[in-house]
């Protein structure tokens, strides 16, 4: 115990002499200012006396420079490098054809199964003497086992009998930014976009390479930098200067650059009168501007498209398909190795069934039919990126189609950036959903992992939640998203709790005391923000276009499927959205298990209770509540459990500098002003149907439904830019 | 030598292993960690051994703090405080009537000459011991008596025979920050507002407080939050509840808040049907305003009003006045201390006379009838914070009246955050100036300090080059613009080569290899700047809205005088603006000695030739050259300055970290191309009226003047928000 404070003191008066005053949380999970314990660090100071690392690619030197520094903050040596292999190494880096025959010999079966991008860090004996080897088939996974390795050092694993080879479960591992060129954005709770179009293409922003190093410490190998809601600006030869800049700091970090393509960019910057994808004319543009992309960015990913979908342009403007769309970009990239993600986050004011039906019934009969090169990007639930949702009925659906999943990491839905939410927890729930498409166990992550249907490609992508706040994320512990989705794009099958418990390992220290309170804080985090916003299955109750806070009673948007009144459907009968085979049968876009299951009240999960079934006030809950009084007990558990975290955070301080202790607990105590808000708008407004009293465990409201209707906020972050 | 290299290599050591990643610049000039040379480190130390530090206020409490991370930073000692004055004390910091009698007695002259604000800090002896004493009237007087103690340990001053006796010599020195509530900055450069105010009140950035302990440390007591095209909802109360939080953050450092008054607010959010300065209604709303935002914020500074400029609503609206309307609102703050600032930037589409001579046609026949607590805000040139313009006529000629200095922090005309300008050499030149008002020797300086008719207040503003970007300012050399702005401040007779001097120490280090150099740099980079965007007078040739680059062809728009036709009007017969007795006679609003220089060719000074006069291309110069030739010289030298800028810079490397190294000459280099742009532009243009050829040392242009003229800047920062 003594030990434990005295090491902190340390290291705050070490931080403390040099940058008082900079702000945490700048170098992320790559903060190599702890020192391992005394026990081990010598076993790593050891490791680290003579160390070979091939020398001879972007890639490499980069790596290289990742593990100098990283051995320099945390044992506080200068690594010596040998220019060859021989018997005085101690840890020896280099791929399969740059090691000696020996070594080859000893990791031969293992290379077999890592592909192009996987690693090996592996004890073995060499020469007589027990060393460590880092390799790999190509450059980029001994990046990647670089990476891997300052971790494990960070977390003070024994390194005596390691024994790690590993791989990506996936080939495309996105983030998409919903930047604009104005630097605002969308839904952006982080401050404002790292790219300064204006001082590039020819000052490099030290945050460029900070963000790279980021991305490949958790294998993340392409980034889309602008926003779905598009400007076609971006594709002109001004902007695809900058955009090639970017792409040469990104290159050696394993790290494709994608852009958005606006599908009516052929009449914006084009001159042309139509953009129809079946018009000569305009493939033609598409493929001189993609020819032109791929001279100033040899490597450049492809294009993601947001087309026919809340007022962007697409091939339906033309009478066409998204097929037809989609393929014509597929056409123009191919001769390029270009791919073409389409999204399929579709709905039409025209059509009057389910929105939560449309994406379905549009892309599904398209099955088969887009080329080997076009992705189809679904979201991982079928209405919008709620606290909770059941999986999208198109995973699994359409087995002969490169199908990927969108979700997202930016918290539009679940209280910006001031609400501690850690949403790996969300995503295992998705990703471990069985789908029974092929059988029990078609889970989400077998889908879009391509093991069942073995797809031409598969790939997982993340709405951004970076800004260029000091911290990048806003809220400190929303840096575990980042970490967590790139976690997870790497290996689906992952735990949110390995997760959580590598992230704080590496962000803050390995002492118990503080991993395992904080660890299960945020894996009830999750269920938190559910509990508080939008329990037993409701959705899309949020006040219009901001997102920020309830809005329950908004009935007067244009679109019906705008308005939160739609989602609920509450009256003096009950509450909820009938998708049953009695109501919108949108339960028989799963597959007959599945649909089965969430078809009758009785057997839906009461996660799911109200987006499935409309269901009387009266209704008794499996705990023998009425469905009214278990509604308000779930809104008060979630604001309970606010409080919780809260104390939680309090247990810790002495873990943590004041700062960081600080700053925390100011979020975590606007999160639960926020939360008692949801609770009592919410509870207030659903009473005027349910007409009935709170059950004696609710906390009274502290204002009237009149006042919560009234609040407005005209300049909140992340609403979609003016200039749109 | 050795000693030098080997110290930088240290520090850059020391810094590697605790924060390698995180970019420069956070801590500005107040930056802690470069240790004073061993000689007089020793000295140093010894003051420090025992320091009595008077402790019983919010401000003492953050100026011992400011002490305590200075000296630990410096020296990497932890200071030891003594409860009371001792004879072992070794520095004592206290307000005069907590001294020691015998300490009171020894400095009783000085605190007369200090006032509030001032401070003392004085080597004396103490029962026999030479001691150091930091003392002032007020608590505020410690902090400003700290700061300063600390810069003379950054700069390595001795102390045995330190005698300093300051205070500043006007009483509002304050930022204006036009910083809009969805935190776009008209006019920022240096990313996005530092205001979170989705966040505010109850998460306080650290920022916050950096920003406020930069402030004080140059003495700044004033900051306006919000833009001068100002939003009403500011004013509501879910506003100022936030603008009350950094109010509480500001406070304990000198700071007082300002807002800037929308005029048509009563109508906006009041719900009146006018906003008309005598109508009682308006009056009465506007004193109900006052006393809810003195509840909130006692020490309120008051109101910063642009009115009937650039489309603002203002008291004219109603066929009022400026003093109708000042003097409104003046007595809604009066009785709670509050003052009202009022912009004299003004001039109307309707005015066909030049548009120069407005401000000063407007304002100068209202002098003695604004109220006391008025302070008339008028910028230093004008026309617009341009390169170089000749002073405002309105200095001198309104002596019953608070005058008040408006410069531009930010650099609107001056090449955004890529451009290195030092700044303080414009506003030297400025202060400098002599307007004669009262006979020779009626510097603007001595206007605004009121040494000469002694107003009941003086102030000064500069419109802030800060955003959130890592460093502040976008470039590293613009911090020593916001810096330099606060010491003229506090005392605008300071040279602006001892302001680069100081600024260069506390930011860099005190090696004269380093300082001497780039210090030359910095006090030649402002006519860089003028000679490669307006040499000889011109001016406002800028690109339309944005200001990004040259446009001096533009004569598109609207309004005659937002056209740079309007104010070089070049012809085939030659260029320059007539505000002679033969043209517009802006000449005779300046005091007969000034006027009879500017006003005829011969004797009006070369840098404001064609600000005054309309020269034939092939009038003579001083230097024998023709106006045509000494022209393209002119645009030509601000290049070639540039480019020596570089090779200074380039020199200088031994003595920067390798990151500061290649961040600024990043910078320069596009500084270096934008110039060619500059003068490539603006010659190409002239061209077709001279008609004549460029001399022979004018390297030859890169592109075509249809392609300057074809270039386009949609998203460029700093425009006017959409919003608005």
């Amino acid at each position: 115990m003594k030990h434990i404070k005295l090491g902190i003191f340390i290291f705050l008066l070490s931080v403390g002499t040099i940058s008082a005053q900079v702000p945490n949380g700048y170098n992320l999970w790559l903060n190599y200012s702890q020192k391992p314990n005394s026990s081990i660090i010598k076993e790593y100071q050891k490791v680290s006396t003579s160390v070979y690392f091939q020398n001879e690619s972007d890639v490499l030197n980069v790596s290289r420079e990742e593990l100098k520094r990283g051995l320099k903050g945390m044992l506080g040596v200068d690594v010596l490098f040998s220019d060859a292999i021989s018997k005085s190494n101690t840890l020896i880096i280099a791929t399969k054809n740059n090691l000696h025959q020996d070594i080859q010999n000893t990791l031969e079966t293992n290379y077999k199964s890592i592909g192009d991008e996987g690693f090996i860090i592996k004890s073995i004996q060499f020469k007589g003497k027990q060393i460590i080897v880092i390799s790999a088939n190509q450059d980029v996974g001994i990046l990647y086992g670089v990476f891997r390795f300052l971790r494990l050092l960070q977390m003070e694993t024994d390194l005596s009998t390691i024994h790690i080879i590993d791989s990506p479960k996936l080939d495309l591992r996105m983030l998409n930014h919903w930047d604009n060129l104005d630097r605002t954005v969308e839904r952006g709770y982080a401050g404002f976009s790292l790219w300064n179009w204006q001082k590039l293409p020819d000052f490099i922003d030290q945050r460029y390479i900070d963000y790279a190093r980021a991305n490949a410490s958790i294998g993340i190998n392409g980034t889309v930098l602008n926003n779905v809601n598009a400007s076609a600006l971006i594709l002109t030869p001004m902007y695809l200067e900058k955009v090639a800049a970017l792409a040469n700091v990104f290159r050696p970090y394993g790290i494709k650059v994608y852009l958005t393509a606006r599908f009516s960019a052929p009449i914006e910057i084009g001159g042309l009168d139509t953009a129809d994808p079946l018009n000569s004319e305009v493939q033609n543009w598409w493929n001189t501007m993609a020819s032109n992309i791929y001279k100033a960015i040899p490597d450049f990913g492809g294009f993601l498209v947001k087309a026919n979908s809340e007022g962007q342009p697409g091939p339906q403007n033309y009478n066409r398909t998204h097929v037809d769309g989609a393929n014509m970009l597929a056409k123009a990239l191919q001769p390029h190795n270009g791919v073409v993600i389409w999204r399929s986050f579709v709905y039409s004011e025209h059509d009057v069934t389910d929105r939560a039906k449309q994406a379905y019934s549009e892309f599904v009969p398209f099955d088969g039919k887009f080329m080997d090169n076009v992705l189809v990007q679904s979201k991982n639930g079928p209405i919008d990126f709620q606290p909770r949702e059941p999986f999208h009925p198109m995973f699994g659906a359409m087995p002969n189609t490169n199908l990927m999943m969108e979700f997202q990491i930016t918290q539009e839905y679940l209280g910006f950036s001031t609400h501690l939410v850690f949403l790996p927890k969300l995503f295992e729930e998705v990703l471990k959903a069985d789908t029974y498409a092929q059988g029990k166990g078609t889970t989400v992550a077998k889908v879009i992992d391509g093991s069942i249907t073995k797809p031409k490609l598969t790939g997982i992508a993340g709405v951004s939640n970076i800004g260029n706040d000091i911290n990048w994320t806003g809220h400190p512990f929303a840096q575990a998203n980042w970490y967590g989705f790139g976690r997870l794009a790497w290996n689906p099958h992952l735990s949110s709790e390995t997760i959580a418990d590598e992230w704080l390992r590496a962000t803050y220290c390995n002492n118990s005391k503080f991993i395992e309170p904080v660890k299960n804080m945020m894996l009830n985090s999750r269920e938190a923000v559910v509990n508080y916003m939008n329990p037993l299955g409701l959705h899309h109750l949020f006040d219009t276009n901001h997102h920020y806070g309830p809005g329950p009673w908004v009935s007067n948007l244009s679109r019906p499927e705008w308005n939160p009144t739609y989602y609920h459907k509450a009256d003096e009968n009950g509450i909820g959205f009938n998708r049953s085979s009695t109501g919108s049968n949108a339960v028989e876009q799963y597959a007959n298990e599945v649909a089965h299951v969430f078809n009758t009240v009785e057997t839906c999960p009461e996660d799911y209770l109200l987006w499935f079934h409309h269901v009387p006030w009266d209704y008794k809950l499996k705990n023998g509540e009425s469905l009214w009084n278990g509604l308000a007990l779930k809104y008060q558990e979630g604001v309970n459990q606010v409080s919780q975290m809260i104390a939680t955070w309090n247990a810790v301080k002495p873990y943590v500098s004041e700062a960081e202790y600080k700053e925390v607990d100011m979020l975590l105590n606007i999160q639960l002003k926020e939360a008692k808000w949801w609770k009592d708008a919410s509870l207030l407004y659903f009473q005027t149907f349910s007409k009935q009293p709170f059950p004696k465990d609710i906390v009274k409201p502290e204002k009237s439904l009149e006042y919560y209707k009234s609040l407005k906020f005209p300049f909140a972050p992340g609403i979609r830019p003016h200039w749109d």
